[in-house]
């Protein structure tokens, strides 16, 4: 942190789409933070964070990101496939590290950096499962928590895209891990989540093609089912999709003893109800972009607070690690399902 | 009733498209009924009793019917213009009396009906506000009684219809009362039935034209908005209205000193909500014929209960002259109100 | 059918709780029907006939009433065990039948009745799934139909009752057929009939004990979830819970490549919200008594309408034999499936 | 603006509750705006501002703010009765203004206002009404001027509190210029703006006292209800009340001749439903401060572009004060009609 300023310097690598959010909120939104360095290797990126953001130090390389003594955390926005090797890199400088989702879609991967990140417990170590900021999933929690519903046992989840007629996640079929692995993973932390992380004891999955015919050549489906028993006598179902007509629908519930929670049922866009000739309706939240909006501002202001020590931290804390290798485990285990058609033991 | 079966014989008269409602309900579904007679000047009309009803007498003359001995009670669904002296004439022949709303707009004529009532106090006179039956406005009706809500003191409640290209109520408006008397006459009835029918004190209507500007010529609108205070600091509000485009929209809240109830808010046709590119919707009920069809069930029922004086029949019963009187009384109010842009002061 | 008066003759056995409510119906409510015989081994069962229905003649053994030449079609709401044997001698006798849920817990059994069954190609047997006759149920089925969400591929279901603290369930386990059997065989044939009746290829199911530990004993659980492929790339996901703290809550959703369509996602009891210190709310059916009272009535209906074989009889029809067949396989293969840990191949 | 950042420098006066909520958004999420500067009467007030703010320069008397000549524009959350003077002050010092509502309860003061600023038209004046920026209102807004429900011609809307046992209103209804001007001037300025600011024409109100008796001895009610007709076939109803069980419950609909949009039917306080034994609920937003904190947010950005005068700065604009004063001018012309139990021709 700085000294003058008491602040957690921050650099955020990787300024794509998502990655301008994230700069945006780090630079103005979160009280204790400040954005003093942006790493990306695309000059027109660069450009943007040289425009709107407040004087950033820019990086064409992440390895001098990390060498700047004035940033104590990183702030990864990269390809999937980057992120394993870029948080470790980020640990030995000696940097925290935010790290959107996954960790990583292979297992021993993922154990490596469990096991680097062990020694050096003085640093957080967040991946980016943002649900758990969404204030409406939080508030789900925080009900389960005081025992609204009694003793959890059930989860039902979902993660459901608009379909999109481009088929962008067609040609990323090749490297998105499948379906369970690219969306489900998000429902599965949920489950664990709310679940009070039990571990997996067996899953199934099942799937269709229903609109890309494209997918099945990577053993791939745009539409998903899976149930997952874990140790305890709980449950989850989960429900993926690529092809939705309405809109973004992330959609979960939790079942307990003595009662029920359901986040998100209708994706409304807004508080408006539209009356005419075809009926009473609501526009959907057309991705999880705008569904998720204020998740995203709300985890990076966590994650500050976590590292800044503040009271309540620990309970705002993002998805460990160990987290993000568990729902890696489970999607893999899904997709091996998917592909045998039996049962997975894990 | 029936000296044999102990059942209420019945004679409809008028066979419109409520009648015949009317008739099937009072032919099929009620105990304790039988519909023994029908009445009407059309042969079209009575061809459908005789192939529909299980052999009914059959009359052209209301006359004839009410000389019928073997019926114990008629049940009027005539032109508004006709009911306060068929009322007359049934309770004179010994006849209970149910009528479709209103009784009369003419205040002189309904407080006549009253007058002759008050010599057959043994023959049940009812008028049709079926929403009183209509199962969740009665649901609404228990919790009040049953102190849910603390002090009833506000009633919002709407009728609207949709939009009739045809402008069926635009020919038919030399007659109708116009908009407050044919169809806030409903709201009226509900508001004073949830508040425990206070008096009306003062009165404010307002009204716009929107699409059929051929109810200028008889003073009417085709949406009204209006105020009834009452005299112990009740309150209502009232819209009505000819021009919805989703369907027919009958809600009513009533607001106490310790919460508030909604009946109907969502319109809804049925249980179904529909997911595609325009959002979440559900389609909503097209015609008040749909949205009260049990009401016209549950209230020939309760019509009949009454008449046999079962348990419980008192607090079934549905609006008596003297309700259907004070709705005339509030509603004829209300159009003076329209026209002087004054408030009428009851 | 009656040469008087071209009406069937039904006799109905069994009138418990169930039993009394179909018997008012074909009494009351169905045109073209005529309630001319019920049989009960009870007493006071019978008594009840003889006060509420008219005039039927009163039989205490099922081969009595088989003999009554002027009982055109039997309607069977007898013990589960009694089904299959029952439905074979109404055939026998000349009778059409109806007959609830389930055919039988035994496949062989089903198949004999569809031997048996077959003989008899012009008299009526059918199932008593009362779900497809539900208005908003049938509504979904005709937009489907009517391609509104382009070709449906999953479907999600489920059948969850209010928690019965005294368990009758779990008195009730050992001859049920465990909660697949009894619960999600609804979800199953809603599931074929909404997505064209596909063969189903392999299932999965797990569950959890919530609350009634008396279950395990019998290898039942008190909350069920399940995968079900069907041969041409359909899905379905089951739900089947005994626990809910606010209701009957029947859900189904049907999604397709165009849209999707939810079929009673709140289970709201009526029309109403309340407003107050706890929010805004609605409460629940109960029970499936409550949510299906009209779909019971429809049901009648449109089995006395095919048995006359009117216009559009055959687009009305209810289950077969041989769906019940088919839902009877799927959830023994469910039930094998929670036993043994793993996907089972139909 | 500041020559160096280009950015508004601004200072903000009152630090009350709302005052510290805009204080926040000025000062860290809006672009292009500094708050450079605050003023309060109150040590605690200014305490919290030096720990809270990024170095603000304080005052405890708004004439030294208005003499300090790095700051563009100040921003008022002071008392009402304040408003008008403090608004020609700033004018007069050569800044943009922004001023919470109302502007004045007197309607020559208002105009003594309007007079001043059009002395000024280079500078900035706005009154908050801050509902033009939930971005539900501003979607129904936007939707309208596309045509989406023809043309508007009936506005109904609410402004609803939960009730406060402590009566901290009561305490101030010497000073609110009772209901209609405290909380249905949000009502009135949502209508015309919906509407397309037509002129009001005739008004009628009428009120109950349900629970606050203090509120007699100043002619107020804790429960209103008007209408207001426009000079072109326009209406509105409002409904305005102290003491609703709920919470804050701000509805507002508009209704055109080709369909109607209702915004924040349900004042739901997030995206969770509750199933429990008391059926299926969702919380509400307990305050308008909860239900408005985005508003407050793009209230300021939108003043911060239209100083700026960035493209689309105009239909951004918030309320001016010609739309105060109209708000005032109804409001009071309500308040003459609660009095005086008749309409009232403005």
């Amino acid at each position: 942190m700085s000294a003058a300023t008491g602040r957690l310097r921050l650099g955020v690598v990787g300024l794509g789409r998502l990655g301008k959010r994230h700069a945006e909120n780090l630079a103005y939104r979160v009280p204790g933070a400040s954005l003093v360095a942006a790493c990306s290797p695309l000059e027109e990126e660069r450009a943007w964070a040289r425009e709107t953001l407040p004087e950033p130090r820019l990086y064409d390389d992440y390895a001098d990101l990390l060498a700047d003594r004035e940033v104590d955390a990183v702030w990864l926005v990269t390809p999937s496939s980057l992120h394993a090797q870029q948080i470790v890199d980020a640990l030995r400088a000696g940097k925290h590290v935010f790290c959107e989702k996954p960790l990583s879609l292979d297992l021993a991967e993922c154990e490596r950096v469990l096991a680097e990140a062990a020694r050096y417990p003085h640093l957080q170590a967040t991946i980016g499962f943002m649900r758990r900021f969404d204030p409406s999933y939080k508030d789900a929690f925080d009900r389960i928590q005081a025992g609204a519903i009694g003793r959890p046992f059930l989860v039902r989840s979902q993660t459901t895209d608009k379909n999109d007629n481009d088929g962008f996640f067609v040609r990323f079929a090749a490297t998105s891990g499948g379906i369970f692995l690219d969306c489900t993973v998000h429902d599965i932390d949920v489950a664990r989540w709310l679940l009070g992380k039990p571990r997996a004891k067996r899953v199934f999955a099942a799937g269709a093609v229903a609109l890309h015919e494209g997918l099945r050549e990577f053993g791939d489906v745009d539409n998903g089912v899976a149930i997952c028993e874990f140790e305890d006598g709980k449950l989850a179902m989960f429900y993926a999709s690529r092809t939705q007509a309405h809109g973004n629908d992330t959609h979960s519930e939790v079942i307990g003893t003595a009662g029920a929670l359901a986040i998100g049922h209708n994706p409304r866009a807004n508080r408006v109800e539209i009356y005419d000739a075809t009926g009473v309706r609501n526009e959907c939240t057309p991705t999880f972009f705008d569904r998720f909006e204020d998740a995203f501002l709300q985890e990076a202001r966590a994650f500050v607070a976590a590292v800044q020590g503040g009271a309540g931290a620990s309970a705002q804390a993002g998805a460990t690690l160990a987290d993000a290798l568990e729902a890696t485990r489970i999607g893999m285990a899904l997709r091996e399902s998917l592909k045998s058609g039996e049962a997975v033991v894990l």
